[in-house]
């Protein structure tokens, strides 16, 4: 039987993304709401080892909802993947008077927070916090809906002066091992192409494509490619390849890079933070552990943090079919 | 049997919204894709009844993806009332070639849709096109994501000079019949108290609210107000309601208005409008007809728009709940 | 001859205006690079005579130079029009060791600063933040670069629904005794006419001006009008004088009051605030005082206090040229 | 004695830039005020080669002052470097009865026109659009204060993430001879240092400066570098340079590029483009030309194209001394 819980631990962990701070704010006020103790622990699981704490109010999270980074900062921790590490950040919260964590990151965070709730019997829930949408059991992550409009907002800017000059940009986009923003912020951005890990599109069919385009009367073209795609060539060793075979195309390349990380967070993802820090505290003290809370068709959802590490949330394949007849 | 369509038009009609010129254009698009002629009509109904067409191919639609407003224009056409009005109309769709017609509106433009359709066996097709978010078969309507960015963006601001003045604000947002902007983007802002028709607060809770807000040390304030709100007084009467019972408050007002209905859409509503573009412009192709196209549980779907017109998309109560606890 | 200073207060007063805080930060950051000490005033006045006051250094105003608002609040102090709270006030700086004032706000603010100046032969220096723009001796305050690109964002997203509509908008900006907000965003904004306080165009003259612009084939117009503007008729009278006597028109008013008080200052906003806090702390260790620091013709300058406050920054009329010429 | 005017031409030429739209609306708006002609031409001079025009009257610039690139577009052409070329450019505008031209662009665009003006004894004015703001004669360039405001809104967003993870980032901006953009956007976004041209701070002073700032507390930092910085370094050079003597740094680097050349106009650039549109138009209708116009000290002034293309406009030095007190 689980004990009551007392005191929840909250603490961001790896890439840090839009939302983090609204998901602190809405563990912390849902502490507050149901009488339950909160504690910041401040750079994750390295702080976890250091005791690099603060207790949290209602009041500690005032204006944050609209900020982007994390307020609890963030790091990656070796010492955390030992342990000794462990036994150390165990210590730390016993002290504290910690009952539970709420550990909001990506799949590594929730592998740490994994072992750590399997040695120690520690409660703990996951709140997905990452740009790249590739977590299994949540059809959005936090921060993926800001960083979509992030990359739109800067193609639309890179589409005027491609227009003007009719030019071809390959605009690099985030995105690893998942093309979620490439695909989506593709289409938002009106892309003639878009390359992502998940299929291999092939430079024939590239340059294919885009000799179509232009034959179709189109000045300007857009080429998104996710960071992950599995051509074999980066960016830059793209641009080369279609100049050597479309010499009549003058091309740029633009790599967006880390401000996809930041701003303030859009509407959805501020609702959506708000919901899933709810969950999490609520889940914790219904005597629930070992989950991440998610968003599923419209509603929130538990799924074990075991498969939210394997999984990953799949690219929704009729968008490629959608790619293709606009850029038509 | 259906005969085959060789020819759609496309109409925008009733309140514009952010996304309209995205569906426009994967109409447009998707027509072609398809070997379909595609014609645009102007000013919605009214257009339809004057004959004022274009002919539209993919390239006249280059570059509007990312644009606020209609490039088809919309009206509200008293003569489409009138049987006569819509045989004219009718009429000049046959002359014209036209087989088929897709809507992009709200719950006014789809009846006109559906009396249409039955007087002549016109097949129709709807796409929800609306920042009020309040047709039911769709979660989501063209610019309704993007009208929450703009109000949030907006609070944003205004929580800057509350906060710096320690004062109260009641902001009134769109929504004659449905609290989703005012739920969402209430949720979004930190508002403390939100005020949607669905749920009457009742003017005493609004008023302890406030107070135990102001006693839990919280200097500054944002309540969001729909402006079908059901307390029987408008923003403006319910500032000099509270200013009388809470004398300690320096309140003001703010009443967002028409920029709500603007700007450039949202990766989210750029995406949606290509998606149900593309299903709009299918399903007439597949023989269907007489149904909305929208989204539900991340699926593009199909709804009788009789249904479409009777029902009202509901408010996910779960939000009061959250908004409550984060006004902690 | 003046004591050497060891130690300057800082406090913003009055309306709030982006840009502030990066004033702020640039008066401490200031006072730190020259050896000297910082105090951070809160609520203006109203907090000098309660000693609500912190110490600042280099790191306590860290990330704010992109902050709306104030993290020294604002407040008006009917108690610092007395005598006796004034003493009050200046003993308090006295026991907290201050030896000099920058205050940052508008007219308001730099009358109080000149009143304790002449009491109290205490320095003070003058920062103009307020976003109207009406203070003589600098063509820029804080925050007025921030609001135009405010009002102007603003007016694009009702001129995409006024034109798919075509309609006609009344939009009220701020500006009680300056059109310089309403003149510069109404040029930027394209607007079809703009009332301002410095021009009374008549009544007859904006009928007529409007039924030129539908003739000219205009078919959406947007009017921008100064709260201040002095045809003796606010907004919304304004709209029903239009609708009676040019019923053809579809008029809708928008009124965009406090936001445009907030928002993240520009980059012109945030260099300004950064040079001219530099100036007024180190005019201040030059024994210099009773000064406001502004920037003329792209020059740091001084103006003294007095001539800050009685005079305006006066309407460039070349604009009110250059607006007839674009409605054309 | 110069001929009556009756038809201007109007072209964009070299990098394209926001404000370019507003400009040519301006141009167009101010002929139709005046009753004289305009024609428009696309592709800068290599349409004026191919005859590449466009009769435009003031409706043909609706809705375009808001908008990024330009709707004449922009290209570079080296068949209008030969005399040839420049023979059949003049020959089509005198066949179009032009009889001057606005050129909007930068230096190089200047050099043609210039060129033009004395083989042809052909009216020509210019009006500087770049972001750059390397142009001697104006304070301001169409486009660079658009582009300040772009680079500073993305720096806070990669601000965000640096201080999220106490980072070092390298943002690279535009500027390839003139440090305006990095120094202007380095103060406004609070810059650790930037790197312009203009100055070499040399390698040791910049690792003593980033020593200074991480031991003054600082958990994150920016350096802002202007591409064309005299170090001798590209930004990833710098990085590693940076990477191998302060290995205790974990580095960043973005290269900010081509979206610095778009996006809507800030209400600056808008309202400069307006009324140098109205100088240039007129200075041609009073039988001036081979002028600039431009902006000095607030005021619409000309200057011989020679100077504009020979001189620069220079970095204010005081910015420099204001960077360094800031990153106190």
């Amino acid at each position: 039987m689980s004990k009551t819980i007392k005191k929840i631990g909250v603490l961001t962990s790896g890439g840090d993304s839009p939302g983090m701070n609204a998901a602190i704010r809405s563990v912390v006020r849902t502490c507050a709401f149901h009488g339950v103790e909160c504690l910041g622990i401040y750079r994750g699981y390295q702080g976890m080892i250091e005791g690099d704490f603060k207790e949290m109010g209602p009041r500690s999270v005032n204006n944050i909802v609209n900020k982007g980074g994390t307020i609890l900062k963030s790091a990656r921790s070796k010492e955390f993947m030992t342990k000794e590490g462990r036994i150390k950040a165990h210590q730390n919260l016993v002290n504290a008077g910690v009952d539970a964590l709420v550990v909001i990151g990506g799949d590594g965070s929730f592998t740490g927070a994994e072992v750590f709730n399997e040695e120690f019997d520690f409660p703990v829930m996951g709140i997905p916090g990452t740009i790249d949408n590739d977590i299994f059991g949540t059809s959005h992550t936090l921060g993926y809906d800001t960083a979509l409009n992030t990359v739109v907002d800067c193609i639309d800017k890179i589409r005027d002066t491609a227009s003007s000059h009719n030019r071809l940009f390959f605009v690099e986009v985030m995105g690893r091992d998942a093309g979620h923003i490439a695909l989506n912020a593709g289409i938002g951005a009106g892309a003639e192409e878009i390359l992502i890990p998940e299929e291999d599109l092939g430079l024939d069919r590239l340059l294919e494509s885009l000799q179509k385009s232009k034959a179709s009367g189109k000045s300007s073209s857009i080429v998104v490619v996710a960071e992950g795609d599995k051509m074999g060539k980066n960016v830059f060793e793209l641009k080369d390849y279609i100049e050597q075979h479309l010499p009549e195309y003058d091309i740029r390349v633009s790599v967006l890079g880390h401000m996809q990380r930041g701003g303030s967070p859009s509407c959805f993802d501020r609702v959506l933070a708000s919901r899933l820090g709810v969950k999490a505290v609520e889940s914790l003290l219904e005597g629930k552990s070992n989950y991440m809370v998610g968003i599923l068709q419209d509603v929130v959802t538990l799924t074990p943090l075991e498969q939210a590490i394997k999984g990953h949330y799949p690219i929704d394949l009729e968008l490629l079919r959608v790619s293709d007849i606009m850029s038509t």
